[in-house]
Formats: structure tokens, C-alpha cells, sequence
């Protein structure tokens, strides 16, 4: 009897340990603690093509708006301006320090009244630091500090999902910027 | 005796649900209910620049085919146009009301025999409504409503996944239309 | 007292397999094997208007540097040009086959000294095989293999996520190309 009483209170605790499982799977609340599973920080460093740069550039404007051109970044806050990119990432803030991979995709601008950006590019590693690759996007109120979101990975990233913190760590007039990427990844696989 | 007994029993079973629990988890079946753990609603306003409205416009032509320009939308159901855009986001249909948040990106027409879209856009909140990102992509089919998917988020939409049914709720001409945005978050944090 | 006893071992298992259920949950170790649980081989077939080919075209230069047009595919390697596809997908590797689908989205070109990509795209399915989209989006180092992130999906494949792996079929010049897409999903509903 008193095993029987025992199966039924288990089985019970069971069912509501389990219940409790898959709500929380399905539904994670905030009260949850967010700990990443992986955090890393790199930079990367953005030299836009302005005519007389063809040699160093990592960077050109290919999309501009009617009053714009494709070598001067447009008035009203580069509205309308979408530049593809092919940039250097490093473990500190050094722009010559020995890349570690390639920041690689497209940023755009999208207001006009002040700057604000949008982002699609990935991080491509291909040394024994790491292999692969983790893709961003989303908004950029270039804010001092801001979150975009980690969509996916692939190698040593592997379904990646996450988000980035990016931080503006220099800017050198419409030529040269440097941002840092604080990545923090939430499904690691 | 018994409790050996009821032991095992009851660690079978928990193998069992163990088991059971773990495959949902990875591999979620059709048959379970798809219930949002997030569901909201808001429309957005894009008023297209067309040379003639350069102080109400929220968007602008960026890229064109070879046969067009960055004026007026081009032929073949504007095959090859890509618009950025930064629209109000309100939360009725209204385009005079008080704007909640943005919707920043680019959306692009990629079809040559009748109208689809392809999207990769944020809707940007800073208020004491919401403050956060939420980060979609996919094909549009230009349907009465058709679904893309949410990507991402940051914020109060921290790691967000779904989907956001699309509605285009006006049209006038080539300058301006207003959709309406059924969002369903299906992973919340 | 057994029974207590039973209980209480039981209870200390519980906790232990449940965070340990929790865990795997947040933080999937590469340990775990790694089963799609859907896989799917597609190609599709991009033809890229060169001036000439109006017709047949699958595919604009949406965008370009500025030493590049919207014609002809630009020096270093295409870097900066921006591409709009609407493409036929194949079950199998002929372009004369009847398309289940149509892949939609952009490529761009972002790099100068050799060829390597960055996509964001979605297969679009409405047929009886399958309704509803998968979308795509990262970086392409255009190896013979290479993986590319699954990030989102609608209809049959609502909530999709895993990886694709991207193999150049058949290239014939500047003007056509054939991909095959080994697509594997990690993520079902």
C-alpha cells in the first residue's frame, strides 16, 4: 500500500516536473537567468571607398538614393545609402593587427533626420582560432551602445542565436570607423 | 521488495519521460498546439519618395535595374527596384497617429510577371510601450496576406521567433501604401 | 520508512534528470548528435540580364560601385554589385524541368581580391509538395561546399531553422549558374 501511495505521489510529481519542462521550453520567462552559453569580443574596421582610396578601401557605396552618388555618402544623414563591406576583424582594437576573419555583407542607412542604420553581414572564420561563421541583423539606432540580433551560425557556431552588443570605438570622418562586437550567444548546439 | 520494485518502475518511467521530453524538444511535431506566446498588431505607413515629396517621404528608391532609375518605380512590375525605408509604426490605421515605434529596412521586387517582394526590416520601439527590436525577413507574395518570418529580437523582444501575417490594408498609386502587421512570437524569453 | 526512502531517492533523481533536461535545453553540447529533422535537395538556376537576354533573365545588377554599371558584372572580382534573383528551383539538376518553387531574394558580391558572396533569400513553395517559404541568409566563400544558415521559415516550414549546404552545379560564363541546395533542418515543428 504504501508503495502504491508512493507510485501515485511520483508519478504525479512527475507529470508536473514534466508540465513544468515544456512550459518553460516552449514559454521562458524573463524571471529566467540569461546566461550565454558562448561570449566572445572582436573589432572590425570599416574604410569606406571615396574616390581616392581604391587601394585600402574594405568598403563601397552601391546603392544611393536619387540625390545621391555611388562616392560621396548622400546629405540628410546618408538616407538611402547601402554600402557593401568586406572588413577586417581583429582581437583588439589595432587596425593592423593580424585578422583573425572577415566581416562581410551590408549596412544601410535609414533616416533622415538622424543616423541610423540597418545591418546583414556575417562573421567569417577560416583559422584554427575558429572555423565558420555567425550571422547578424537588424537595426542600428547607433546609439553609444546597441543590440542586434545573432540569426544564425554555421561550423563552430552551429545554430547559433544570440545577440551583439556593438559599440562605435572610432570614427575617422566619412572614411574610417571601428566598431567592437561583444557577442553573446544563447543556443549554442 | 516492493520498493525495489516501485524503483524501477518509476525510473523506467522517467527514462521514458525523460526521453519523451527531449524529443519535443528537438523535434517538435505539427500535431502539438501552436500557441503564441506573444501576439500584437500594428500597422506601418511608407510614403515612397518620387521626386516631387521630399519632405513627407519615408522611403527612397536605392537600386534599379539597367532599365530604370531611382525616380519612378521600374517597368516589369518593378523587377529589381530595392527601397529603404523608415516608416511610422501607429497602432491603429491611421497615418496621422502618434507613432510607436519605426519600421526600418529595405524591401525589394524580384519578380518580372507580377509583383512579389522580398523584406529584411526591423521594427525599432524606444518608448514606454516597448523598447526593443523585433528583426524580419522572407518573401513577400504580394497576397492578401502572406506570412515572413521574425528572426530575432533585442530588448523586451530578446531572442523573439515567429511569424507576422502581412496584410496590405491601402494602396494610393506608386506613393504610398500601409500594411498592417499580425505578429506571433512562438519563442519568448 | 522504505517508502521515505524510495521517495526521497526518487526526488533527488528527478531534480538531477530535470536539470539535466534543462541544460541540454539551453546549452546543446556538440557531443549530442546532430539529426536534421528534415532534409531536402533542391537546385536552382540563376540567369543574369547582360544587356541581351530580356527575356530569359532571372536576375538584375540592382546595385554596383561606382567604377561599375548595372550591365556588366564590375572588376575586383564584382565587388560591390548587388544582385535581385527570382530563380526556377528543380528537383532536379535541369533548368528545363518544371520548377517546384522559386528561389527569391539578393546576393551581393563583397570581396576584391577573389569571389565570395553574402545572401539573404527565401525558397517560395506553392504547390501540392510544399507551401510556404524557407529563408536563408549569409555569408557564401563560394568554396565547393560551403553552409549557409537557414533562419526562418513559414506554411509547411513554420519556425525552420538549421543549415544549407551550397554546392556551384554548372556555371556558364557571367550569365548562368546552377546551385545545389542540400537543405537540413535541426529545428521542426
Amino acid at each position: 500500500m504504501g508503495a502504491t501511495r508512493v507510485t501515485e505521489t511520483l508519478v504525479l510529481s512527475l507529470l508536473l516536473l514534466l508540465s513544468g519542462s515544456s512550459a518553460t521550453q516552449r514559454k521562458k520567462t524573463r524571471a529566467a537567468p540569461r546566461m550565454p552559453c558562448k561570449q566572445m569580443v572582436f573589432y572590425f574596421h570599416d574604410i569606406l571607398y571615396n574616390g581616392e582610396n581604391a587601394k585600402n578601401a574594405t568598403s563601397a557605396i552601391v546603392g544611393a538614393p536619387a540625390w545621391g552618388n555611388r562616392t560621396i555618402l548622400a546629405g540628410q544623414n546618408h538616407f538611402g545609402n547601402v554600402v557593401v563591406f568586406d572588413d577586417p576583424i581583429t582581437l583588439d582594437n589595432n587596425l593592423l593587427s593580424i585578422p583573425v576573419g572577415r566581416a562581410q555583407g551590408f549596412y544601410l542607412y535609414d533616416r533622415k533626420d538622424y543616423f541610423t542604420a540597418w545591418l546583414g553581414f556575417s562573421f567569417f572564420f577560416n583559422s584554427t582560432l575558429h572555423r565558420g561563421s555567425i550571422t547578424f541583423a537588424g537595426a542600428d539606432p547607433l546609439n553609444k551602445t546597441r543590440d542586434i540580433s545573432v540569426i544564425g551560425g554555421t561550423g563552430d557556431f552551429f545554430m547559433a542565436r544570440g545577440i551583439a552588443t556593438l559599440m562605435t570605438d572610432a570614427v575617422e570622418g566619412d572614411v574610417y570607423f571601428r566598431l567592437q562586437v561583444y557577442i553573446k550567444l544563447f543556443e549554442c548546439w
